[in-house]
């Protein structure tokens, strides 16, 4: 990092993976590395790519000879400074990491697996060896969330953060909510358009939101949830005609990733599942692929912060922003801030409190209202709003409840699917209410 | 700022100024001054809070000792740490934060003025004296927006930001497209929810939103701009027609302030003026008092940071954010990033390019038509729709043009104006079109 003559040279990074992420990583620092360092002051040298089969073809905008395939060997070198892992997943990632971390070497990432899953393990390791841990990228794309949590909010009260951060399945329902497809003929476009996998469990299963709702709970409330921890629906029972009756009701049904405070704290809850939110919410313009974290805090009131949750080039470009950092703050000799967690005592999801949107699907004859009313009151679960549908010999019953507990309608649910008369409990949807957006607008100062 | 153990004691800090913003923030610094050094491991400690007038009678949250009304002396007195200036305007906070620069105290400010006025000298005093200089409270109140420009996309391509930085005058906008008000009423209400001043015009002229403009340009482009340098149209001439005749074509009308690479650079264009936004765009969902700064970077896409652009506590919020940042990089030894700052070329107004909203108020006669229509012609402005309104014995020109340079339709207004049929020119629009969107909403990667 220094020449003989004492001043600072370039620092010297390894890129460990050079798939979507990482190719476009090294495509920046192969042919802008000078701007960079004209407008930051700081110089960023390709040093060393990582690749798991060298002999695959490539297009290379950096020397060859910077290729190898022993990713550990290249991030123990003496000469690198900061590395880079895009690689994905648990393992190696974790161990080169780590190994990384203990050669005192600052690790910029955006593998939100591994955050999730030790994330607070690797922040204890990199704290020891006094370097960053950055990882912008893991959590939506070029979006600047985690910069934002960790410093400009790190004197702030934050309530509650939601978060739409898993693009596939925002571009499902956005699908099914202004092209009226079904759940089926929207995930197939979105396979086809290259948006989901072809197995598209981990997204519409709500699992990568899991993850990154994890990592979000950390930075906003301390917290030491793993993704394991986190309670998750995903998007799979989401039917066309929830989404038709949430529009009609001036709703759009989104998957939300909620990390809040609960009762005032000090409990917590941070949970995954679809959810109809007022068509006047900023969530809600969120369309296609997009994301985007709302973030409701004491002082700062209602924020959200919008953009491309992925792609090669966003993911690039926050793992950029990270780098620039951790280049900074290994010249000043400093690692930046990293935020201090605490074991969470998280609220189980069946003592949450909320509205309800319910659908079933129940044989078209006399006396089943009234059974299926009587399944409500039983649990004390209050109707707000009822419609019938009919659908040729079956109905239709769609349900809004007043505020319930999650487990009465947890219970109310499983004696429905009991009753004979019920054929099918469909779309089950919290509602996030008229209270949970942002204030109205004639509040607050102006200017 | 260490004890005699060596141990590092609280960061002390001054505060110049307790109205709206600076009463909130000794709020924040008296009752959680212990959360925050829990959660953030910088102890805060307020010092002294200088104000204009002693003898006022306050609710103070700090004992009285702590006031006075030298804030010269305050700024200056070797026990402070960090001076945070909430006093606003130009004097005296310039001489407070040269003299609080050249002491070597990080300062913290949300002084728009100030920093649109002299925001290059003072950040290259501050680079001198090897101390920060941070405003994220200048623009966009608790939303952030600077720490994003000036990290997270520090290696990033900027080509435009489009801000709704002004709340008084969306929410006045916001009044006339979603309550039909017109400008007179919806000011009225607004100076009644004292969301606007009794003299709005630093509002309503766009004075305001173009001192914000000038700071967002030196992030985003290294510019070294004044406020006096951007050019300003406000909302004072934006009648309700205009707004519902854009809400007839999918259009909302807003304030915008503008910074932009003209031509792929290096010549960029700062500005301010109203605009209408398709509904489409994200800014478009952005009512009443809020902020929001759009940004479309070369590698990150588009992004938008929404939220609460002013107030007490939102922005106390953002002077809080800075000031432990501020506070860190003391204790780290070592300031944060400054973006370079150099001479920019500005493209005149004249010189840009857009689609154009005009409307005229004619004598209803034939002939009237075409001769408009010729002095159109006469300058090259080509017209993509037109519309006429009649208006008791006068009509209403509805024009909507085609992509024309700004100084040919400048042209043309000042031929209209001399034609005896026209009686008025009225809304003049620049129109965002829908190629500034954001790309459409199944284009990117999904996940």
């Amino acid at each position: 990092m220094s020449d003989a003559a004492g001043a600072p040279g370039p620092v010297r990074v390894a890129v460990l993976g050079c798939g979507n992420v990482g190719g476009a990583l090294v495509g920046l620092l192969a042919t802008r590395a000078e701007e960079i360092a004209d407008r930051t002051g700081v110089g960023l040298e390709l040093a060393g790519v990582a690749v798991s089969d060298l002999s695959r073809s490539r297009q290379l905008p950096f020397p060859p000879d910077l290729l190898t395939d022993d990713a550990k060997e290249l991030v123990e070198r003496p000469d690198i400074d900061i590395v880079v892992e895009l690689i994905g997943g648990l393992d190696p990632a974790r161990s080169l990491v780590e190994a990384a971390l203990r050669a005192g070497r600052p690790v910029v990432t955006g593998n939100k697996a591994l955050l999730a899953d030790c994330g607070v393990e690797l922040a204890a390791l990199a704290a020891d060896n006094g370097v960053d841990l950055l990882y912008e990228a893991a959590v939506a794309g070029a979006i600047p969330v985690i910069r934002p949590l960790r410093e400009s909010l790190a004197g702030e009260r934050i309530s509650r953060l939601m978060g739409i951060v898993n693009g596939t399945t925002n571009y499902i329902l956005t699908s099914m909510a202004e092209e009226s497809m079904d759940y089926a003929d929207a995930l197939a476009e979105a396979q086809r358009l290259g948006l989901a996998e072809r197995d598209p469990s981990a997204d519409v299963e709500g699992d990568d939101a899991a993850a990154k709702a994890s990592i979000l709970a950390g930075l906003a409330f301390g917290s030491d949830l793993v993704a394991a921890d986190v309670y998750r629906e995903g998007i799979t029972g989401v039917r066309a005609a929830d989404v038709a009756f949430a529009d009609r009701l001036g709703y759009v049904v989104k998957l939300l990733a909620v990390a809040e405070v609960v009762d005032g704290g000090p409990d917590i809850s941070v949970r995954v599942h679809p959810a109809m939110v007022p068509r006047s919410h900023p969530l809600a313009s969120v369309r296609g692929a997009f994301n985007a974290v709302f973030i409701e805090g004491e002082a700062c009131g209602e924020l959200m912060l919008y953009g491309r949750g992925a792609g090669g080039a966003p993911s690039a470009s926050a793992v950029l922003g990270d780098l620039i950092d951790a280049a900074r703050n290994l010249r000043a000799g400093s690692p930046g801030p990293a935020p201090k967690r605490t074991a969470s005592k998280v609220r189980p999801i069946g003592e949450l409190r909320s509205a309800f949107y319910l659908s079933l699907d129940v044989v078209d004859q006399p006396g089943v209202l009234a059974a299926v009313a009587t399944v409500f009151g039983n649990h004390g679960v209050s109707i707000k709003a009822m419609e019938q549908v009919g659908l040729s010999d079956e109905a239709r019953l769609i349900f809004l409840t007043h505020t319930a507990r999650e487990s009465d309608v947890q219970e109310t649910l499983d004696d429905l699917r009991l009753l004979e008369a019920v054929d099918r409990v469909g779309g089950v949807l919290r509602v996030i209410g008229p209270d949970d957006g942002p204030a109205r607008a004639d509040e607050g100062a102006g200017v």
